[in-house]
């Protein structure tokens, strides 16, 4: 790592928690029937470019914006820090790091004040901010409540080419890592960090980068997840269910994943554990372990390793994405040989791998 | 159909349900772990050859028989009729079919009374009995309740080459089509019959046979279903689980499928629907419809298309499995091309595969 | 029992299942706020003076029907039978009863075809009916199932002055009983009585009567019942909900009742046995166990026992109510001292009795 | 409030979270019964005098200490802390309020270090901690999880007669308040207090005191809670059940009420919401509302109100109860007329107050 990204010695802000997306969309309709009319997320605002919406126990003003544009992308992941010093914190610390940085007294987007937007050394563009709008906390409006219910926003997962790089740089910034994907050699593929004492926050996820793998909602129950896809195969749109439902190795949550009408992933997901202490343990799976991913062995479709959405730069320009060019988590699992997964019909021998299949 | 199975001019048994089956087991222990640590499934009664089963809410002495043999099949898949009277017409209509019957006043096995077992024109050990050893309902009994339980015996599922005939001799024998799956030239695929006013007490599947498909219990909710799953991951025999968990298209029902040390399949199901009129709608899919099988489009593991249990003669030896020379429901669905299933990584063209993959 | 109902010479009509309750209501619209708004129930035809509503797994035309009128009060509870020759055979039956009875071919409702309504020897409006017009089976409609889903008519539940009278007559019309209470000298306060082999289809319950005790509908998880109340809480209409959520002891069920705005109650109710063998076996629960009517031994509210709505005679008026003058459930279980909860503060020989209180 | 608890000079302790909890029970194996065999939480460590007990995703050593002893009552309610310089802080701290501290190096039970017991101004034994013995996560241990399995320590609850100057007392020493109960005077008849980021670590109840109301543990889903109602009642112990299950106004949390073989109460509580922000929005609820404590409108059985467990100095001594001489909260919503609570059966005038009662 020649390429180590340095420790500030201005403070890390202190970061309270994961607290929106804003992304890019095409289509405003489309993406305005996927995540309100399907999902049930609750519109904070809504005009002719923007949609800003917030699940069911949220009293900040959003969790995700969608904004209309021409490319499908990730404008903003952006997190809420304990007061507007931190704001200050966190602009000193990126400038330090040589980042380009923007401040905003009144907020990049509705609802949201005083705010500074990074482009972060892995070419994220990250928001810190503290002021916000409380709105309406809908936790007791069951008479609006659906069965498929987005309670929380949970967290982002990052796709980066050199997680460890990646990684030392948020540990920095005050994340610390519950569970990680390593190999023999001690190669680390994937890591899960948090503030808020779930199992993360965000998350770094091996690959060509920067993009952004996917942005999580919770639900109470794991039959809200199911209750889903059920609806999405009611709507015929079971070709948008690209994985899942599971329980994750990783995590240990109840788990989804679906696509946007742009092909941003959003997962839905539930039940993680406490991890607040300092001393949580930290959890390493071995990356040949195929339960690590689903933990009931159902192999992971390829196009969540590889598929990601686009990230934007200040400008509003797709960040370029270099490619990871060690070994991916994709690669050592299921790449060798094509057939990593052996299932009850491979029994005699015969080496058929149909739960995933025979790989590009 | 030249080979049509005629109709017997005698009444049909009235049957209540679909009862019990017998299953040889290759190694007791094994199976012991499988059907009674793993599942929670209930003893009635064990000795050093047989181990019997029920589920939580049944009455009558068992649902499942575990006898010791030396190759995996299927000994017996047992119903119960409304009265021994009942016993009396099964065995005449086998007779008049021309089948080998078999009358016991004793009973085949504990806990059951006077009972016949006969040969039946598609190759499959049917058994028809009314008395039966009541036992210990334990419906009531939280106190021994797991977070898997299995409460209700539900199905069984054959394999036979020709469905239309089959269905046509089941018909006669008062069963009722609830769903069956056909192509746009008529042809049946799969058919699923009632007594006892669910989707199925049994169902037919095309393929080579006779052979056993699996045979399914119920729980009360989908969390059940899933803590099976989860259980068995933490007993890392995530290989065990074939296929799901899932939303049945056909049927409605949440369900997995698992395999048994001998690789008998068992299907774990909840919540489908009353069929119980005379005039309950018949629900036919397209064979082409990829949420025939799972509503969430999830594919079908060819496994599940082609593997399956034996069955007995009342010797105790196999039936010769008869290959099915038309099309079978998977070739039609996979087989073409081995990429019947678009994912949202093919929307650019690329036939991809990838959740199914290029098989064979 | 001097005043027993004699058994008639005719057969009984082969009964397949209640089928729907027609209930008339003061106000129209307060009454489809409850049960469209509030509970979703679908909605298969509505006028000024009528809706028609069936629950999402249902294929028959309706499964309640509301009848605006000056009284609130039950005009019939209606149960379909196999066939139209069944009708034939209810009117002969009650007919030999001497019992009033009034044949529609047109039916009384709409997409209710050829039916009989009968002044029944209790004094209920019964109807029998096979014909109907289907309707769009809903289950798997996801896209509109609600959190507190509906998913079927469950039973009726009447309550009468002599429960042994009452009981002997619906056996002889071909109910099975599946569930009672009883004293230690013998004495029937309740039976479940069952054709669709679940618990029941009616059952009486020992009160001032004819009167309609309430109207049971399913749910297929317990959580969907939760929902209901959060959703009542969420409205402010907490003071509806009359008794629950629990789980029965009889049946076995997990329950809520509720209260339309008319005083109709409605039970949500799900996850009781199979019973459709007929040697089920019939459980007797003693009077004084106070796990019978609760199994978590919360106590029944007073309301519960005393409070039920009218029913109608064929042309419209209601049935007078007989009291019952032998002692009722609660006179046993309640009233002697006012105090018949123990609960844990009385250990110390204190019968304070809160749960319950010290009643009238 | 001349009684005011000054706020010290030095700095709080940073608390991390309600850790575990000391109780004195009278007999052991009774206790074992309830906490093991019941409860299903997992043994740590046991012998002749003590068992030490943790939940399903717990990594400290334990979340209860049952210890033998002459008297029932609450040895500890102790915190974890973010460092050993901490549980120096809080031993500071104590001292400066003039209580008496104890410190012990070694810790005062097994697998905890380093601690300070002090006997706070309110009257109650707090412990401060860092040091642990780490023991396994059982999260992922699905092969022993129950149905009923309780997965975290969630909260204390404590009763004091003053709960203002508790409150005062408890934000100075870093808690804040999520929820509380008021009058339309400004009373304050209860407080919830966090640092974990739910709605409570702690939770102050107006009321003779010092003594301990309740401790909670959670569950995933609210099946969970119903399944332990289910299993008391399959023992015949529902008597033990003192209220619920229900969902409370307060928290949103689903929850339960049990009691102990020593009536140490002990609550089951699952899905309240995310309060980790400095400025989450605190709801204050009229103590009028008859939804504040029971979101459906079920009254509060009075023990709830009046019962606690006594609680220790560090000698061992049970602290003198020192009653509440204004108002309380059951006093002000039930006592003035006993009827508080209106229901269905009150509509006519009639105050029957039946799902209360006429109390005291």
């Amino acid at each position: 790592m020649s390429n180590a990204i340095p420790t500030p010695s201005v403070p890390a802000p202190d970061i309270l928690r994961c607290a929106y997306m804003e992304i890019v969309v095409t289509d405003l309709a489309k993406s305005r029937a996927f995540y309100v009319d399907l999902l049930g997320l609750h519109i904070s605002h809504e005009d002719e470019t923007q949609i800003y919406l917030r699940s069911f126990e949220e009293f900040i003003h959003h969790n995700l914006v969608l904004t209309l544009g021409p490319i499908a992308a990730v404008k903003a992941f952006s997190y809420r820090v304990r007061s507007n010093a931190d704001v200050d914190a966190a602009e000193a610390y990126y400038k330090e790091l040589g980042c380009r940085t923007e401040r905003r007294t009144e907020g990049f987007v509705r609802g949201i004040g005083d705010s500074v937007r990074v482009e972060d050394p892995l070419g994220f563009p990250y928001e810190f901010f503290f002021e916000t709008t409380h709105v309406e906390r809908l936790h007791q409006r069951y008479d609006i409540y659906s069965p498929g219910e987005l309670v929380r926003l949970d967290h982002f997962n990052q796709v980066t080419p050199d997680v460890p790089r990646g990684r030392k740089y948020l540990e920095d910034l005050g994340f610390r890592v519950t569970e990680d994907i390593q190999d023999e050699a001690g190669v680390t593929y994937a890591a899960w960090m948090q503030r808020k004492g779930t199992v993360h926050d965000t998350a770094l996820t091996g690959g060509n980068g920067p993009r952004m793998h996917h942005v999580a909602f919770s639900t109470h129950e794991k039959h809200n997840i199911i209750q889903i896809c059920d609806k999405m195969g009611a709507l015929r749109m079971s070709d948008r269910i690209e994985r899942g439902p599971g329980r994750h190795g990783v995590s240990n949550a109840f788990y989804l994943y679906i696509l946007d009408p742009d092909d941003h992933r959003i997962e839905i997901y539930t039940q993680d554990y406490y991890t607040g202490d300092p001393d949580n343990p930290v959890i390493t799976w071995d990356v040949h372990d195929n339960q690590r991913r689903d933990w009931w062995g159902n192999p992971v479709v390829p196009s969540w390793y590889t598929e990601a959405s686009l990230v934007l730069d200040l400008d509003g320009n797709p960040q370029p994405v270099i490619e990871r060019t060690d070994s991916s988590e994709m690669a050592v699992t299921v790449g060798a040989d094509g057939f990593s997964y052996t299932r009850p019909e491979d029994k005699d021998g015969e080496a058929s791998g149909f739960k995933l299949g025979n790989q590009l």
